[in-house]
């Protein structure tokens, strides 16, 4: 059984859609980080860069094994159920280029967009209002040839790239102004966004909260 | 034949040095950044993200392949030649977790430190210090436990953190001051730079640069 150490924050949202398209049983932990819950000695041994999410998989191959990143964990979990990553070919690495693209561009920067956000520094918010509207560009022009990030078919970098530009129109709308409102990326937010696990990994949230 | 589009940036070392490491033939091209070579369409229709590194592999299994995204490109040559990262298993999801890690948090904190080192911006300025301490103490202390950053193996996620403390260390020591002389990072950076591959891969300049 896989058990999910997860937040309600894009990151930590990835693999839930992802367990759910995948229709296996896992638990959850909910790591309230507005409570600092990632600092705790039982977390660190399993994220030791204290972030969410991370997860065990007490039926690893060769025994249990925990992950964090959650780029690491979307491929970890797509290999390990066969589905939504091609297990090799230019399908597998179209998707895992786009997927690193989220990783290493699109969540820093929309990440950093949110901080300065909340701050007086418009030196820095300018900073980064400009690079994710670079980056907010560069997908909708990839999106414009092709039906999802990846090409054809919907992978794990659709799952990677969809739940930070949700969060940037939440979260960002005043900041972005109409810069999400790009033709192409409109699109697949809907076609996307209609797939019932999205919709599912979408709305969870811890009881309590 | 791999052809390697590339600068003397962190993340366009790391396949100079996987590559040497693999020992296998290929050309590089060099595109400059200091000269805005990176926004030419011949380069855009490789890295539609205008960043560098990206390659072309024209001896792909089903026909030629581009791929960016440092981070991807060293995962896809690691599996090619069967090097680096082990095909299956906990050593394989422990050297892609903190692959992502690099790829998500080192690289983009230390990018941001170096361009606000050079900004009047003292408060963005000490943001990405702190976060750069952060994350130098966490791969510190994952290093107390392991010879290497994923474990007992030298991997894909060894270069992709060696290119980024390099680069720290001569660029950003005025900012990061101390910061960098940590004990276990220090000994696996002396490890990893001793090999002739890193060594090679750290020295290529293009010519007349």
């Amino acid at each position: 059984m896989i058990t999910l150490h997860t937040w309600t924050t894009p990151n930590g949202r990835k693999p839930l859609i992802l367990l759910e398209e995948l229709a296996v049983p896992y638990d959850i932990v909910p790591v309230n980080i507005g409570k600092d819950e990632q600092f705790r000695p039982e977390f660190l041994k399993l994220s030791p860069n204290n972030k969410i999410p991370a997860i065990l998989d007490d039926e690893a191959e060769g025994g249990p094994l925990s992950l964090f990143e959650s780029g690491a964990i979307l491929t970890y979990l797509a290999d390990k159920y066969g589905r939504f990553l091609a297990p090799s070919g230019a399908a597998r690495w179209q998707a895992t280029q786009w997927l690193h693209w989220q990783i290493g561009g699109l969540g820093p920067m929309l990440g950093q967009l949110g901080f300065f956000a909340k701050q007086d520094d418009a030196f820095a918010l300018e900073r980064f209002v400009k690079e994710a509207d670079r980056l907010l560009t560069v997908l909708d022009t990839q999106l414009a040839g092709a039906q999802y990030v990846a090409g054809d078919d919907y992978t794990i970098a659709d799952i990677a790239c969809y739940t930070w530009i949700i969060a940037a129109g939440e979260r960002l709308k005043d900041t972005l102004g109409d810069r999400l409102d790009k033709p192409d990326l409109q699109r697949w937010l809907a076609l996307v966004g209609a797939r019932p696990a999205v919709r599912k990994g979408m709305a969870w949230k811890p009881r309590g909260v």
